[in-house]
């Protein structure tokens, strides 16, 4: 593996799992008042369109990050929408 | 332009872009207890290294991209930093 590679493959898993730590403060906090719902589903639609752009030129690597994304970005949206009534 | 690229390009600026309305809504609030700067922290290390891939690759979108999502992230770190103190 060439450097430029594992640079972008450190960087894809960064940018992935980059939310988990989100998701367990908002799991533990069970509070979302500040966070932004417009920014989960502009940046959750994004990612869809990555995966549906991984798919056409069929490229694995961006389909499973960003399939891994968009699970991850919608567990997000749901729990900001289900916390808020809170 | 064909259908592929206008779907990655659309993607890319929905990512770049969505940490906009994140931004505002602390700046209107003043207020980031919700929000993980730990998330912040390992996705603008991830996006740091896509600069850095952008370059190696020599790959202009990908730099112009991540350049613009590099600014904007920083501009979380600092307001969570800044805000959480008050």
């Amino acid at each position: 593996m060439v450097l430029t590679d594992v640079i972008g493959f450190v960087a894809g898993i960064c940018v992935t799992i980059s939310i988990v730590p989100q998701i367990l403060k908002v799991w533990k906090r069970k509070k979302v008042k500040d966070i932004s719902l417009k920014t989960f589903s502009i940046i959750t639609f994004g990612i869809a369109l990555w995966v549906v752009y991984g798919i056409l030129k069929k490229d694995l690597p961006i389909i499973i990050t960003n399939s891994i994304s968009l699970v991850l970005n919608g567990i997000m949206i749901f729990f900001i929408l289900h916390f808020e009534k809170e």
